[in-house]
């Protein structure tokens, strides 16, 4: 299989190393033929090519079996015009992939709820996947603009592609606890009402799966307050942002987070986590998010879960052995995917 | 002074009684002359009037010196067409009042850190102030529209619009710690652009408030994360509605928060709470939030602020005594309220 990374930035390369070495370990194993090449992206690809999604990778990627990226951005673009942005290269990459399923886990693990902002017993057994629509909403919806006293922009979901993106979470939470938490704001927006009536009526196909709707307001407020109440939880794409970052904070670490980006071209996998441009260079960024993405990429693009599984349970180990700072260890990156390397071996 | 009530639906009736003889106590003790009339609003007025926001209603809060509205909605409302739902009725309401900026302060007192899902560690000391843009962005922006198989919603905000929400904040920031965090989405959405750099310009005006800017998804996590880092935080209509629900959890009870309303016309003073069906009619509710609002509306409406002040004091008395249930007391509303009328006189 060919797998095209991008590195992007900050720590992003650091992180993709440690992943790349960990993918390479488990092909080994596992006796998968595995080919990974890298290509420009983000604030990279913008010094380099002048464009954060060159032509050169968007080939690439459309040629590969998946994708793994790093991280983008950083401060020094934050100002440039929208299409010489990091995060525009982002966008357009999920658009190029049509990856509409972005699939993100967050577990607060036996014995590190101690590491969660939440009380332990608020925290305690939280596993949650948010399934985030990706690639329409308001992110790309039509008109936008920005004039000298007004700016717009459209929220606009289609029928379809509500129920796209929900098959994929309630085959989720079929292959879970069997509960799934539709959120969306339809007491106010059209489009919410759109996305409520779209689930309910799919929810006949799943007669397995226990169906509630929240409006995303008080939903922000249950995440926090009962998180361990939900299961999978479906939801848009600007929603889908604020509440899977929401929720990435309760296991006490972004660092720990991988995300799979699914639809109907090769697949996207990256960490939950940003650039983080003051830790990029110190050797010290954790790796975990990245090796875990790597491991959702064994599973859901290659179909080698038992591989997959077996990241997984040397990651576990490696945390339980010596974490990076972040987590109150004294590991390197480099220590730390060594220590990843030999539990897989 | 004339000040509308709308007690609404739910427990909102229970609230707003405590909190007009709350008022009445408090314009008794300062020597205000308060007149209160009730009037249909909500499910209350669509069940009356067969219309959530009645043309009576619409008269007398635009002649008021100040609203003061209970709680709104119920789930035999939730199938209804738009115009007639309960919500609809206090969006008209918000926007007659043209009620543009919505403060919602949240503090976790000391003391009170035992109530917070966060750890004590971080939960000590949170007291931000949320202010809200109320009337425009996507609750109002054309075209909005719901087809067979398709819906839209348009975002909009213009520089004016944004500039006399973030005046608000920025005397409210100067007032209080002197830190503004103005929160958007600019990284992908034009009006985030606008909304970043009309706040940037007015920033000029303001060399004591010091400013930053935080994407909204950086922005949940953080509230989680590190909420004592802030003061008060200046958004949109629809991020707003999402941060100060979140914010609202801190405290560990969304029934002691009140919030106010400011605009060009008559404010408008509500508990952050919603109508609570459940609770209605058993005589436990908290109407702590619904006190405080009409503390706020002393303060900010009638200019009393010793009239307010002394009602916050009364408050924090009572909840030292004995609180409602939701707060680990037995006190009933009725028991509860005479506590605070007691502490009052
Ligand atoms: C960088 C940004 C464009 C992106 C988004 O908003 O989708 C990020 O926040 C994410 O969630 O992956
Ligand atoms: C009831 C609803 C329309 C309202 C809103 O979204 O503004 C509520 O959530 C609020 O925050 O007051």
């Amino acid at each position: 299989a060919y797998i095209a990374v991008l590195p992007g930035d900050g720590i992003g390369p650091e992180v993709t190393e440690a992943a790349v070495r960990v993918l390479a370990a488990a092909a080994e194993v596992y006796g998968l033929d595995l080919e990974c090449e890298r290509f420009p992206f983000g604030g990279a690809a913008l010094e380099r090519c002048g464009a954060p999604f060159p032509e050169e990778t968007r080939k690439a990627v459309l040629e590969a079996d998946a994708v793994l990226l790093g991280a983008i951005g950083g401060p020094q673009w934050d100002d440039a015009p929208r299409a010489l942005r990091p995060e525009t290269g982002l966008l357009e990459l999920r658009k190029a992939l049509r990856a509409f399923a972005n699939l993100r886990p967050a577990r607060v693990l036996p014995g590190l709820e101690g590491h969660s902002p939440l009380r332990p017993e608020v925290a305690r057994g939280v596993d949650v996947l948010i399934v985030r629509e990706l690639t329409g909403g308001i992110y790309f919806g039509r008109p936008r603009g920005l004039g000298e006293t007004e700016a717009w922009n459209t929220m606009r979901y289609t029928r379809p592609e509500v129920e796209r993106v929900a098959r994929v979470a309630f085959e989720a939470a079929r292959r879970r606890r069997g509960h799934l938490t539709s959120v969306d704001k339809a007491n106010v927006l059209e489009v919410g009402e759109l996305w409520r009536r779209t689930v309910s009526e799919l929810a006949q196909a799943y007669p397995g799966v226990r169906v509630e709707h929240q409006y995303v307001d008080a939903m922000a407020m249950l995440l926090v307050q009962q998180p361990t109440r939900f299961d999978v939880i479906l939801t848009g794409n600007l929603f889908g942002d604020i509440l899977s970052d929401l929720a990435s904070v309760l296991p006490g670490s972004l660092g720990v987070l991988p995300s799979a980006s699914l639809g109907e071209g090769p697949s996207l996998f990256e960490p939950v986590h940003g650039s983080a441009p003051d830790l990029a260079g110190r050797g010290i960024a954790n790796p975990t998010g990245a090796i875990l993405s790597a491991a959702m990429l064994l599973t859901y693009a290659l179909d080698r879960a038992e591989a997959g599984r077996a990241v997984e349970e040397a990651v576990a180990q490696a945390l339980a052995q010596n974490p990076t700072p972040d987590l109150g260890g004294t590991a390197s990156t480099e220590a730390f995917t060594r220590q990843v390397l030999e539990a897989l071996y």
